[in-house]
C-alpha cells in the first residue's frame, strides 16, 4: 500500500521562519548545487553555526545533502514549498476581499 | 512620506508554524470573527494557553483583535498571508521543473 504521509507543516513554516536560512534557500535556487564551504564564505557565522542551519533545512525536506569525495554538496529541494504554499492558498480569497473592498473605496472616492 | 516596511517574514512563518495556530486561522476563516471564549473552546488547553497563541498571531499581524463591552473577539486579517505566499512564490518554478521531468519520465514509460 502506498502511504501518502500529510506535509510536515511545522517544520516547513518552522525552517522558514529563519532569514539565515530563507537566504541560503535563495542561493540554492541559483545553482544546481553548492557546496556546504561556498553556502558558509559570504555568511557573518560560524561554519557550525550554518551546518546546523542546514540541518534544519534538511529536516524540512527543503534541500538535500549528497557527498562527492571529501565536499559535501547542498541542491535544493522545492516540493515542501507546494506544501506550505497550498496551506496558504486557502485563504487567497480573504486578500482578495480585501482588496475588492478596497479598490471599492478609491472607486467611490471623489 | 509613506514608509512601506518590508513584510515580517520571521514572525509571520513563525506564526505558522504550530498546529494550534493553525487552527485557530483555520477556523477564524469560518466566522467573520470569534470571541477568546468561543475559539478556546474545544481545544485542549488552557485559556492562557490559547491567549499566548493569540498573541502570536496578533504580533505576526494575523488577526486584530476588538472589545465589545466585555468580549474580546477576533478576526483573520490574511494579508501577511499575502506576503508570506509571495516569498514562495519565487521557488514556483522549481517544483513544476520537477513535476514536468516526471511527467517525461511517465511518458518516456513503455
Amino acid at each position: 500500500m502506498v502511504q501518502c504521509n500529510p506535509p510536515d507543516l511545522d517544520r516547513i513554516f518552522g525552517a522558514l521562519t529563519d532569514p539565515t536560512r530563507r537566504a541560503l534557500l535563495a542561493r540554492l535556487a541559483e545553482h544546481d548545487s553548492l557546496s556546504i564551504g561556498d553556502l558558509a564564505r559570504p555568511l557573518p557565522m560560524s561554519l557550525p553555526a550554518v551546518i546546523k542551519h542546514l540541518d534544519v533545512l534538511e529536516g524540512a525536506g527543503l534541500i538535500a545533502r549528497h557527498k562527492t569525495g571529501r565536499t559535501v554538496a547542498c541542491r535544493l529541494v522545492a516540493a515542501p514549498m507546494e506544501d506550505a504554499m497550498g496551506w496558504l492558498r486557502r485563504y487567497t480569497r480573504f486578500w482578495e476581499e480585501s482588496l475588492d473592498r478596497l479598490a471599492a473605496v478609491v472607486e467611490r472616492a471623489p
